[in-house]
């Protein structure tokens, strides 16, 4: 646990992110450019150094993200890389149409990918070495000309350096004499182990004068291990994804790799103070390509310092660091242990606290129990404190009487070729009165929310002040097919407070419905304890 | 991907599984004694050389499978063994509780785990060094004079070793004095790193003359390469887990580590030819614990051999070895093609092949034209091959003449502490008659597939061997709320095959719609090409 810096390592490295570009390769990723707009801020503000935006010649999607980059995205920290390949055989640089397209990303920097494996010259590009080492000097040196700083990302190299070493290392020696900021060596199948690692990065540092990167795949397992012993070797840029994620087995995971070079080896990646941002980080870039982050994941998963009822609570609380390999606060996550009936209500205490709500000692079991009974059949309350917070005032003897349900209908007609409308009926009772309200919506969810908002509106100014910022739909079994039970999770905001709500059913609207009601409950709470039109 | 043996390293290493143990203590995790044994009847098939079944003394549910397992587990070439602790402190080791319930088990072979890192023992067991050292001694003397094979598993070794080298080595040498046939290093924080543990096993291997073994947690991503290089180092036991179950971030994944070892360093571990079992073992045993496996996991994953980008295909066809770190085969995995807006035309005609739809050039361009525009929207086709197959047969001029919708309609109605229905209507025509329909469901998705085959069942037969296995709903947008794009993902099957079919719109039950209509037009072609009723 050491983070002193140790003899003979780099003070520093550069950390690369491709997780828009290679991540995004994953089977089952598939980023909008909202999506891809919103990870780069992400990475920005943990500081990385470089971010890979994608491949604006490949893919339109792409490009798209490089036109409007400049504008939305304010870069406080890192630089934009565009990626892609050196010219075709036989075409001349300025006239190749991926180089074109490089420039047009209107990048500082781009990174170029060259086959340094010999049979992917001959045999992939199907042309001579001579003719690969010039695409590879002749591309490095158009860009370098136009002001360009340039990665240079020898792909293969490893698989290729252990077959013909030398076209591997004259491939990197052209894009150095051309320039190239980074020489960087790619393990694109993923097989290498760290001994070969360490012993090839060791030799490229002694021939070479430009800096080495590295870009490592998990097909062994081992590019965490392999990224950690290129740096041991005199690699001083290392790339890799968020979460681990990439093409097969994934890119090296930087959410483990950062915290492993930091705190580890006491080398300087992002900023020291931001390293506590990166489990959220990487909880976010979760939600965003919509993939549940493994609760294994070293440093920022949800077990990664969950302890079971075995082992001694206090003797954790004394002194930590017997039990645990760093302190969890460090990287922003934090000491979990497994729910036994004590540790549930000491929590549950804490955020009785939090939320501001007194809770007497029957009122807590009864929640407790009810709290499992609805964990049981698929609420989960970790993600839904406005839902919590509501459960916990009715065990507490307090009535919801800003409004009562009569009735909802929603009606969805939809014909081939033609329109399509959906609407929704409310029937609530307020002050003593019956309200009946109709509103059209883009889908039934937001038929709903407009009704029952329409109705309310009179009676209720906050609620123009709120408004859902999230929704979210999970299948929770299911394999049962149209018959499995929907949660559905709202966020909701006023401007200055947010919260979560929940809604569970075999229904998708009446789940719906429930988060709704409780996302609107809760801001009027909120809006009553900061006013006094109650 | 040499696996030929390699200078200075061991011949072979003995592979001790410790799913049913340490495995068993992952958050998630609860196996029956039934799941037990079918666990150790599959890694005595694949041929580890130790199973460590349980702590006997600890759990009731461990007592019974020891008692079980010689009935009903014909172990034809592992070796079961029980684990427990070493005796307290201040007691006889013939006297101790979970000594006897280590004889009671019956195994040959036991694991004793003692604790090697002095702050544990004058801290957390609250008794001396010296003390600590005897009940090594008088716990491994005690077992192996019962004529037992016992490892010794050295807890909180690395951690301790880097503090108090000196009792950490004389605990291991309490062991060795008393017989112990393995001196187990275990990382138990999980925070070491491969460089550390290689010098850290290394000094062990010279000054002891037992065999080493380790024990290696995930915590900073490094246990695979940690028993790497423990072995470069002179260990010739290695633990761990399929998959890399167990506790926070999991143990050694065993999954990776035996083919690294084999395949890679040409060290024998399972018998060769069983090596391919691995992956049909590692997603058994999945099933077997109930959590779906990564599929990244390197070597058993879904996707550890999978291929994306376009320009791959037909050159991986030509030499595999130049696109794979291994043959898939080895390890009875295989390679897999995916196609999505990245993807060329290459991978797009493979894809159609497969599927058996042939296809002009032309139309081909046409199609990943279309394929980009609507990824574009968000469908994703690359996990909707069913309605990838649509748009292929569409663009050879195929028409869908089964049914065409004229209109459907929903409705949900819900009263607050009353009952709540769900009804669709659909019109249809087939066959030139014009068919109305409706059906009750427990949601509007439900209810709509219902009044669909109702409208329809009379008319193809085919329909009653279909039906929906999965059904996955995704906000794309979220941060739009109610207005958000969904996208439904719906699995199918008709007992012989399987498709998936996806639907796209702002309306989710539009979303659904589509995917519903694509998912039975798929299985009535399906239906088709394997029948004469059309």
């Amino acid at each position: 646990m050491s983070s002193e810096h140790v003899a003979g390592l780099p003070s520093s490295v550069d950390v690369y992110d491709t997780t828009l570009r290679d991540g995004a390769q994953q089977e089952g990723i598939s980023l909008t450019v909202e999506d891809k707009l919103r990870v780069a801020r992400q990475l920005d503000a943990l500081g990385v150094r470089y971010i890979e935006g994608g491949w604006p010649g490949a893919n339109p999607k792409d490009a798209e993200f490089f036109r409007r980059a400049p504008e939305e995205l304010n870069l406080e920290h890192a630089t934009l890389v565009a990626f892609g390949s050196t010219r075709r055989a036989g075409v001349k640089a300025e006239s190749d149409a991926t180089l074109r397209s490089l420039l047009e990303a209107s990048t500082k920097a781009v990174c170029l990918v060259a086959k340094a494996w010999d049979y992917h010259v001959t045999d992939a590009l199907r042309t001579s070495l001579g003719e690969g080492i010039k695409m590879a000097f002749d591309s490095v040196d158009f860009l370098v000309k136009q002001g360009l700083e340039v990665f240079f990302d020898a792909e293969h190299f490893f698989d290729g350096y252990k077959r013909n070493p030398s076209y591997s290392l004259s491939i990197l020696d052209a894009a150095e004499q051309a320039g190239a900021r980074t020489l960087v060596l790619c393990d694109t199948n993923g097989g290498a182990l760290p001994f070969e690692v360490e012993e090839i990065v060791a030799r490229v540092s002694e021939v070479s004068a430009a800096q080495i990167g590295v870009h490592f795949h998990n097909d062994s397992g081992c590019a965490v291990a392999n990224s950690l012993s290129a740096v041991r070797a005199g690699a001083t840029h290392v790339q890799g994804c968020i979460n681990g994620y990439g093409e097969r087995t994934g890119n090296a995971n930087l959410s483990t790799v950062v915290p492993d070079l930091t705190l580890k080896m006491g080398i300087e990646t992002v900023p020291r103070e931001r390293i506590q941002l990166i489990t959220s980080l990487s909880r976010h870039v979760a939600e965003i390509v919509n993939l549940p982050l493994s609760p294994q994941s070293p440093y920022v998963g949800a077990s990664a310092f969950t302890h079971k009822a075995g082992l001694h609570v206090s003797a954790i609380a004394r002194r930590p660091d017997a039990y645990e390999h760093i302190d969890p606060e460090t990287v922003g996550n934090g000491t979990r242990f497994v729910v036994s009936e004590m540790a549930g209500r000491q929590s549950l205490l804490l955020k009785a606290n939090e939320l501001g709500v007194e809770i007497r000692d029957e009122a807590l079991s009864q929640v407790l129990e009810r709290l499992k009974e609805l964990e049981h059949k698929g609420y989960h309350f970790e993600v839904a404190d406005g839902s919590l917070e509501l459960l916990l005032r009715l065990s507490e003897g307090w009535t919801q009487d800003f409004f009562s349900l009569e009735s909802f209908k929603v009606l969805t007609e939809y014909k081939e070729k033609g329109e399509s409308v959906t609407e929704a009926t409310v029937k609530v009772v307020v002050n003593g009165e019956r309200v009946i309200e109709t509103a059209e919506g883009n889908g039934p969810v937001s038929a709903l929310d407009a009704a029952l908002r329409k109705a309310l509106r009179p009676y209720f100014e906050a609620l123009s002040q709120m408004h859902l910022t999230d929704f979210k739909v999970r299948v929770l079994d299911s394999d049962k097919a149209t018959d499995a039970t929907v949660r559905v999770l709202i966020d909701s905001s006023n401007g200055d407070d947010t919260w979560s709500t929940i809604g569970v059913s075999s229904n998708v609207i009446e789940a719906s419905w429930h988060a709704l009601v409780d996302s609107i409950v809760v801001g009027l709470i909120r809006a009553a304890a900061s006013s006094v039109y109650l």
